[in-house]
């Protein structure tokens, strides 16, 4: 491409401008300086308005397709930034599934007077997460809205990736029986965003788990290649995922309350905040729901992962009540446990 | 899938709550009952964060993906809202690539307040325009932000195609010789914006041109097999798109200011507010480099068809000056045409 001999000319001063969102030379100069010059030109042509793939890069199982929007507060938060929380969340949504990610998209909408070095960092972040999920950012978009209209930077990204042959993860698949799993303990993100919130005034030690899941996803396949079903518990927590499964499947899904792995620092910050760990916001946590006679080959090749060292088993799928969450407290006590009605923390992801 | 059986539900209340994006039953709700409802359940599996599909509905010749954010104001215009525009912004960013499209992403951020009635009238819109492009929405996202940080709504789009064998459209791959073609008058989208915009004051006929070009590019590549490439002139208008064009192929491209095909509307509004329509946003309009040769059986085929009636020619490829568009006046000079350097008008798509 042309674009490559170019010299590259990067944006001038140091916020963002209405100018940077026209479509003009000054968008090109943003867009080259920084997230060109931050996800590399390999991938990426400059001046056509679309990426093209080589179905070669698919297999042959099919293609997976999904797109998320990102508008945590704040932009940067201990663990992360949106940026790295843009790449991961997608990614998870496409490996829960299955599917490899093969490449990603990256739309920002800026408020006017955002700080450019904010913008070169989270570039950076989004490039740094892609690699590490194994992945490539192929085409992008860049708006910007007048101050006021926004609150600094959303992100949205979709990503594509190919599903092997064979493979059919489902929550329709679940059955009586199975095993449910977690990788890690419950509640990371949503506490260490929270905690970061400068309204609380709390000073934790809390980050949060936002991470790449393939890796976990590919050695939980590989060991127990009947699981049926795996969910990342993003918004609204492991309980919204086992709800879905239990509606889904028409099973039951049985917790106990003894089983669930919570640090310290989450049952501490849940404690003083009234917060129930099941409901709080993950991002590098996902809920498997594995035949019986594999979860345990499933735990033992999660365990020596990063991301995997708290893998459990909480609980199992029976057949009744059907669509139900349940949960047999510490006490002996049974509860349900039912969807999030109303919001718990905004802006969490 | 269970979800078929279930009775649907719609949201409660009459407008966006922060509950809507809070990951449980409110927003499952309101994907139900608007999401899902408009685009059809089809394609969509409801419950997994992500679709498949499969290769077999990409053809031989290569994937294409795109994405593009909406933060148009206002959010209905004449000619349009912000879901229609979101539709057709992507789905021909792929067809000016050649490609066709087959699934389209949408995901919403909503300011906490929005209407529901709006949410439900941009949700059939987007649906419509899908389906008059030939394909459909198979995956989403919703996010809420508290009053004050966000305007209202923001859509964004991603976009897959498949890219038939052998098509090869590229900005790079335009010679001299070329005639440089569009398929309708220029600035109907911005000049529409702009008039619609409550602080002109102005009452006007004219209406975005809004609309899907794949039916235009297809017939176009079958009577100009050997354009060399196509693309829509959205940002920054017609100056932009040449001005990129020059750039790429490291040609000059030379238009005649009196070809230039303008409504009486468009110019009208372009006298009084002092607008270059070369720099105004279209959202229905390719500017095409065709050799020479096949020049006029393409606009014999685009002025019968939709959008098509104006087709014309606007110029030539030539040698030099390399990377530069020059245009000759009404009155015999020339002038360059250089890329927008500030903004002209922000939120226009």
């Amino acid at each position: 491409m042309a674009d490559d001999a170019a010299p590259r000319r990067g944006p001038r001063g140091e916020a963002v401008t209405l100018a940077h969102g026209a479509g003009g030379r000054a968008m090109r100069d943003l867009i080259d300086g920084i997230f060109l010059a931050a996800f590399g030109n390999a991938g990426i042509a400059a001046l056509e308005d679309q990426a093209r793939l080589p179905l070669a890069d698919f297999g042959g199982g099919g293609l997976a397709f999904t797109t998320d929007s990102f508008v945590i507060d704040p932009v940067f938060f201990p663990g992360g930034d949106i940026g790295r929380l843009a790449v991961c969340g997608t990614v998870n949504d496409l490996v829960v599934g299955g599917a490899r990610p093969v490449a990603l998209s990256c739309s920002v909408i800026l408020e006017e007077g955002l700080p450019l070095a904010d913008l070169r960092r989270i570039a950076a972040s989004m490039a740094a997460a892609a690699a590490e999920a194994g992945c490539r950012i192929v085409t992008g978009d860049t708006k910007v809205v007048p101050r006021g209209a926004a609150d600094r930077i959303f992100v949205n990204t979709a990503g594509i990736g190919s599903i092997p042959q064979g493979r059919e993860l489902a929550a329709t698949r679940i059955r009586p029986g199975d095993a449910l799993i977690v990788n890690s303990t419950l509640g990371l993100h949503g506490a260490a965003v929270m905690a970061a919130r400068g309204d609380l005034g709390l000073a934790t030690a809390l980050e949060s788990d936002c991470r790449p899941l393939g890796a976990l996803v590919e050695a939980l396949l590989d060991a127990a290649p009947g699981t049926h079903a795996i969910r990342d518990a993003t918004r609204g927590g492991v309980a919204t995922v086992l709800n879905e499964f239990a509606d889904a499947a028409g099973v039951c899904c049985r917790i106990d309350e003894d089983r669930l792995p919570l640090t310290e620092a989450v049952r501490g910050l849940s404690e003083i905040l009234g917060l129930d760990p099941l409901y709080l916001a993950n991002e590098g946590l996902f809920v498997a729901a594995v035949p019986e006679p594999e979860a345990e080959a499933a735990l033992a090749v999660l365990r020596p992962l990063p991301g995997g060292a708290a893998a459990c088993r909480i609980g199992t799928v029976t057949g009744a009540p059907a669509g139900r969450v349940v949960m047999t407290s510490f006490f002996g006590g049974e509860r349900l446990v039912d969807m999030l009605e109303g919001d718990q923390l905004p802006r969490i992801c």
